[in-house]
């Protein structure tokens, strides 16, 4: 028997309900597929905020960086929105991808063909899409210094960042990408600024260096402007999207919302070495919190993509993925995904029917 | 008489059709509303490469600066793609926005009735979109210093950039944009990435601190992450949008995109005092160059901007967008906006057929 340590981080708002489905799944899946899992609950975000008065615990990143991958539920919410920035619940995030080191975010976006009504964009345009972006996770204007307020010449108030990336940084993203593609079907597209930055022109320097050793993939650049036209007018183009971090929070999203439901989306970050964070890429949800309404699904497949890429159990993870697509043919539907003419489902009875499938 | 001296810059690809056409919708807009025009064509982009081996040259800015508005074409193509920066045709352009301080862009994205099934998004959600991104120009990362090539202190090379706002700068584009929501639907929601950013708290503090000068315009924050996600959820819930350089960039084209299409759409550059900038958003197309296949209607609309923000000529202005209205009512569509049931016609007779609306 296969044994892993998993660390969880229920976090806030709708968080402890979609963690609490995934453990479920992971559960019974490790029980069909000879895996046994350690899970270990530690608090995060607001949650550890008003339990430790810090939003990552060094416990809690300990465990962490302990244990063989890390699920993640959402952190944030009202409460704590007017915190100074070392106490809000994303600080305690942009740590913790610190703390683990996971560079290498992995957003998938695709439209599922029982979900393509979903999505607002024309059928025609939504359906087949199917793309990854690849996102620098430590790096970049997230983590750039100098940075912070002061004054200028003129004795004027500033507010600066630093938009930096170094030569590794690009290049571990960069192969990141490339080996991600190569898997897909084969297409790469860079996306930065370089008609305009520095940082961007360097990017695409390092980009197109790193390309050379991976020949098989046919390399593309895209300036952000463009591409998050592009993305509108007609996403299936893209196959695996590789840029840095700002870039990427903005594109990951804007793509995941052309799926239409993100409530489905699931997210990987991995490091070097170390264990992998696995998250939904939705947030907290605070108005919907404790009212058995979220879906699970962002979560569980958050749970197979830390079984394939956090832990190379491809198999238990495909189980995972072949099970959730079977319960939406099946017909169920949380709030978010609902349209009418499927079973109504909670976030618990989601789960229950995922548990059924697998 | 009134009389105004305009400065037209065709720029590269389909910039001189364009500027051609809407030269001739000025000239007869104001003879019709006792307006004198004085033309002055100058080179810039890669037609000034070309010429004088820089893509803005003095006496370009010079002309430019001393006329009372200035309209541009577009720039750019394949040919000057691999130039050195600054003897790309864009870093004319941002030159251009420098020399002639326009540091408030206004980027207007509505569906029209008659083009609303030129959108990908969905009929329902594309009707009725009428937003305006006030876009800061000539500040942020886009010319923050310092910025270059360097090396860290492990000898591993870098490249970087600085985001940079001090209270003048965003007191002023945020006062532009409370105007402007105040003459649209007095709502202005500003976009920035204050739970990471520093540069962004600051902004954010102070869109806040110019919001008590209008407390008639509802002001809402929204993180850029969101916004990429909203402009596709539902882009019907903005009127004015405020925002950086760079998320500037991002958003505006993403929403111009929204509108499907960015053949239409025009744009006003404005400093404090000076000539102001107005250009169509679209590239210079340099794949249909010289073919009379452009949609000069952007740019008609952007000499419409000009004569509204730039001269303050209010109703030559609206006799022009009349005119665009009435010519898409008429059936004609350039191939860009065509949908098959429509009169097919040229850049040109596009510009003909307004020229009869007049
Ligand atoms: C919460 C926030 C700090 C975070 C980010 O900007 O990275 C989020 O938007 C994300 O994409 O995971
Ligand atoms: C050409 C480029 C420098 C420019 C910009 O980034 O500002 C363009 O994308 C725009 O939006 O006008």
């Amino acid at each position: 028997k296969r044994r892993y340590t998993i660390t969880l981080l229920p976090g806030d708002g709708i968080g402890p309900e979609v963690i609490s489905v995934a453990k479920n799944v992971l559960n019974l899946t490790g029980s069909l597929e000879g895996i046994e899992f350690g899970f270990k609950e530690m608090p995060m975000g607001g949650a550890a905020l008003d339990l430790t008065g810090v939003p990552l615990p060094e416990e809690t990143l300990s465990t962490a960086k302990q244990s063989d991958a890390v699920l993640l539920g959402a952190i944030g919410g009202y409460k704590w929105d007017k915190n100074e920035k070392h106490l809000k619940p994303e600080t305690g995030l942009l740590q913790l991808r610190e703390g683990l080191k996971v560079f290498a975010n992995l957003r998938p976006a695709s439209v599922l063909p029982q979900l393509v009504d979903a999505s607002t964009l024309k059928k025609e345009v939504a359906e087949g899409v199917d793309l990854m972006v690849v996102r620098e996770l430590t790096g970049g204007i997230y983590f750039g210094k100098p940075r912070g307020f002061g004054m200028n010449e003129n004795g004027e108030e500033i507010g600066f960042n630093t938009e930096i990336y170094a030569t590794y940084e690009i290049d571990r993203i960069a192969r990141v990408a490339f080996e991600t593609a190569r898997k897909r079907r084969g297409k790469l597209c860079s996306v930065d600024k370089a008609n305009v930055l520095e940082a961007s022109m360097f990017w695409r320097k390092r980009v197109m260096a790193i390309a050379l050793e991976y020949p098989d993939v046919e390399l593309t650049h895209m300036y952000v402007d463009n591409a998050a036209m592009q993305l509108v007018r007609n996403p299936k183009q893209f196959d695996t999207i590789v840029t840095n971090n700002i870039f990427g929070d903005i594109l990951s999203d804007e793509a995941s919302m052309i799926t239409g439901s993100i409530g489905m989306l699931p997210s990987a970050s991995l490091g070097e070495a170390g264990p992998g964070l696995f998250e939904p890429i939705h947030g907290s949800a605070p108005d919907i919190a404790g009212q058995d309404k979220a879906n699970p699904l962002a979560t569980i497949l958050s749970a197979a993509m830390l079984l394939k890429y956090g832990l190379g159990e491809e198999e238990a993870a495909l189980r995972i993925e072949t099970a959730v697509l079977d319960t939406l043919s099946r017909g169920f539907r949380t709030g978010d995904i609902y349209s009418g003419e499927n079973k109504l489902v909670g976030c618990k009875e989601m789960g229950d029917e995922v548990l059924k499938s697998i």
